[in-house]
């Protein structure tokens, strides 16, 4: 870099992170309605910081839910487009009484900036803003063109994001997608995510007389639905813990040995983490390592399971009915809708004679993945390397971001999660925090990237 | 008969029934510690009862829970010793909106007493005071030598009974125990029951990780407490109904062609009952009818089963714990004890790897089993013949009524089940009642079995 953008930012840290506070303050729960007036104030804030940084054409766009911000900066003729995301709302705060300082009130302490929403995701998508407006302060021109498109319910499952991205398709029409929401792989090591698995969900009740019954008249001659629910839900697992229903396996890539020789690269602790969930052993599928089955594997687990009597001591009841709560995490291909639909067949197929199923489906997200060779992540490798002195890993991570595959469907782009987070940061937790050392490094590692491409 | 008991009852029914509803107005729940005092009041109606009845040695025992009142008659030398058991305690009342007239405020209407404790056991109990007040009243004598045990714990699982027994085996040691706790098979069909299922619960844990987990983050690569409980509690049933417990079935008789021709006597109707229940069929142990299933096979029931989020909408979470309720019936021979130590193993046996699992044993009792050709029977079944114009019929029962077995083991005697409720009487239920017709029917037969004896 011509310009010493470390000097910049050191100069400036202290104004940056009052900034950052200011924006802390605003207590933007989107899943509580109560909170409608500060989202909109949220929404507000950062299209004046967009503004301000010197970006053109912020618009507040208004969805039936929360509001999305766009803001642009086309000035760069012939040089690709970074279209960035993030989020300015936030998970609620329970249980207020265990947060060392309120949750809306930032306090810094140990290198820590403590606040909701400090790592997820007001702290990173501050930093892209910050990057920017440095390098239009800096040098008067930016190196790409760019994009953004924060918004107001990522965290109660983006339901305006998508009809958003259908509309406005031409006008986010982009090269790459960067997203700052996720986490470094740990202290000092980043890490960027070349895949996240897909979700869908559901709701399985089973229903058998039209009363509870007694155990002592009845039991032995009529069905319980406890029984009915716990032979049909333990069927959906075969004893080598692989998932039972038919065809379930379908668009699952095998896992190749340079994916084998990826994940070993991580060098993931299993015996750490078992002693840190004072567990007997680890469990999943034979054959694959944790990281393999939690970032390679789909899965299907039970949420919830309840019927019957659950107070203190016994009550000699039949219960009449019971339930579960199911979600499963989809990896490649299989396709969320059709493994619903096999899951309602398996049910229906292994349900007790006089037993009735209710099959409620619920939510439906396709895994994303992305081939770590693509040039935009390995440019983002590289500006790691740059600013961290390592070169950040390629994870295949567990979890769901659904709007990922969103993105990079219907903008037909890469997707660079380019996280500054630590895992350890609290996130949808009390004393949820941002190690600031990952605040003055992202800042750093967004420009060098951003003016590498 | 040389006294005419019909006329003798006829004429004092007003105030007999006016007594009856006096005990019925006192709300002795044994089960609310609230209503302590109304337990002792109503205790000491009952031994006010007796000794007006004509009854010596009226003693209110106390216990560490609710008193037992004793009484006897014992003026018939080389005449059999009777003991008759009820019981003054009564079930809860709630939902208290579901009453039509209050469950305290005893009322009559189209032949039937509605209160709480009208045929269970108030009622019933209170017709051997009054057939032996009239055979004192009329006769000056009694044919037999009567003692009276009635306790104030029966709904609340008699915890102290037994130790009364062992304690007074000397003093209560008697020819045949009579108890009329129990229905009739239906209007105009007496019955007394030859079998009880004995009980045994145990309430199961099962325990993961120390904490609950996100289930895209570790999906697949922990165990999952819902998926162990789950595979445990199906575990415990085959394909074909029965219970897979190693020894389970350990002590059961055979089910001989003279038994099955009782049962078959019956004349039981499955369909009738499968319609009032909205049933596609019923269910259970395969090759068997239902009044054998549950009169003559045990049984091993889920009352409760819960673990993870049972709340609105969907929660990714690995639940770290699950719980399940179980009780079983039992007969024959089946020991109570031995049964829960062999599912215990079972459920050790058949964990999966990475769960912990706890197992709290809870009742125990011993199924009752007598031969309907004990003369003592016979004569019961007489008794009700000479009254109702139908032979009594020998049934064996589905519930359990632990406190028989105790008193046939301690005081080595045979028990006498000679019910006069109904079956649709609403026992533990709102608008429990009693019909009027067998509360006459029901004086008469006791006089007339107490002078056969």
């Amino acid at each position: 870099m011509t310009v010493n953008y470390k000097t910049y930012f050191d100069s400036l840290k202290e104004q940056h992170l009052d900034e950052l506070k200011e924006l802390l303050t605003i207590p933007s729960i989107s899943a509580l309605s109560v909170h409608k007036p500060d989202i909109a104030k949220a929404a507000s804030w950062i299209a004046d910081a967009l503004t301000r940084a010197g970006l053109e054409h912020v618009k507040i766009h208004q969805t039936e839910g929360h509001p999305i911000i766009y803001a642009d900066h086309l000035h760069a003729p012939g040089q690709p487009t970074v279209l960035i995301y993030g989020h300015y709302d936030v998970q609620p705060v329970d249980p207020l009484n265990l947060w060392d300082t309120p949750p809306f009130e930032p306090s810094i302490r140990d290198g820590k900036l403590y606040a909701r929403g400090a790592t997820d995701d007001k702290g990173q998508m501050f930093l892209h803003i910050k990057a920017i407006e440095a390098i239009l302060k800096e040098e008067g021109t930016l190196p790409v063109n760019v994009k953004f498109v924060i918004e107001g319910e990522e965290e109660i499952s983006s339901p305006h994001l998508p009809g958003f991205l259908d509309q406005h398709q031409e006008e986010l029409s982009t090269d790459v997608i960067l997203i700052s929401d996720t986490s470094l792989f740990e202290k000092g090591r980043p890490a960027i995510s070349t895949g996240l698995r897909g979700l869908c969900s559901l709701e399985v009740s089973v229903h058998t007389a039209n009363t509870d019954l007694h155990s002592g008249t009845f039991g032995g001659g009529v069905p319980n639905a406890l029984h009915a629910i716990v032979s049909l839900l333990a069927s959906l697992h075969d004893d080598q813990g692989r998932i039972a229903v038919e065809g379930f396996y379908k668009g699952v890539p095998d896992l190749t040995q340079e994916m084998h020789e990826e994940f070993e690269k991580q060098q993931f602790n299993e015996e750490s983490l078992r002693q840190d969930l004072s567990l007997d052993s680890l469990y999943g599928e034979e054959g694959y390592s944790f990281v393999e089955r939690t970032g390679a594997r789909p899965t299907l687990e039970l949420n919830g399971v309840y019927g019957g009597f659950q107070g203190e001591g016994s009550k000699t009841v039949i219960p009449k009915e019971a339930h579960a709560k199911i979600t499963c995490r989809l990896v490649g291909h299989q396709d969320p809708q059709d493994m619903l639909d096999k899951i309602e067949a398996h049910l229906c197929a292994h349900l007790q004679a006089g037993a009735k199923l209710e099959v409620k489906q619920m939510e439906r997200a396709n895994a994303f993945i992305i081939d770590p060779s693509n040039p935009y992540l390995q440019k983002a490798a590289d500006a790691y390397e740059t600013v961290y002195g390592t070169r950040a890993l390629f994870t295949k991570d567990g979890g769901s971001i659904p709007i990922v595959e969103t993105f990079t469907r219907v903008l037909s782009a890469p997707v660079v999660m380019m996280g500054f987070g630590l895992p350890d940061e609290n996130l949808h937790a009390p004393n949820e925090h941002f190690n600031l050392e990952n605040f003055d490094l992202g800042l750093l590692t967004i420009v060098e990237y951003l003016k590498s491409l």
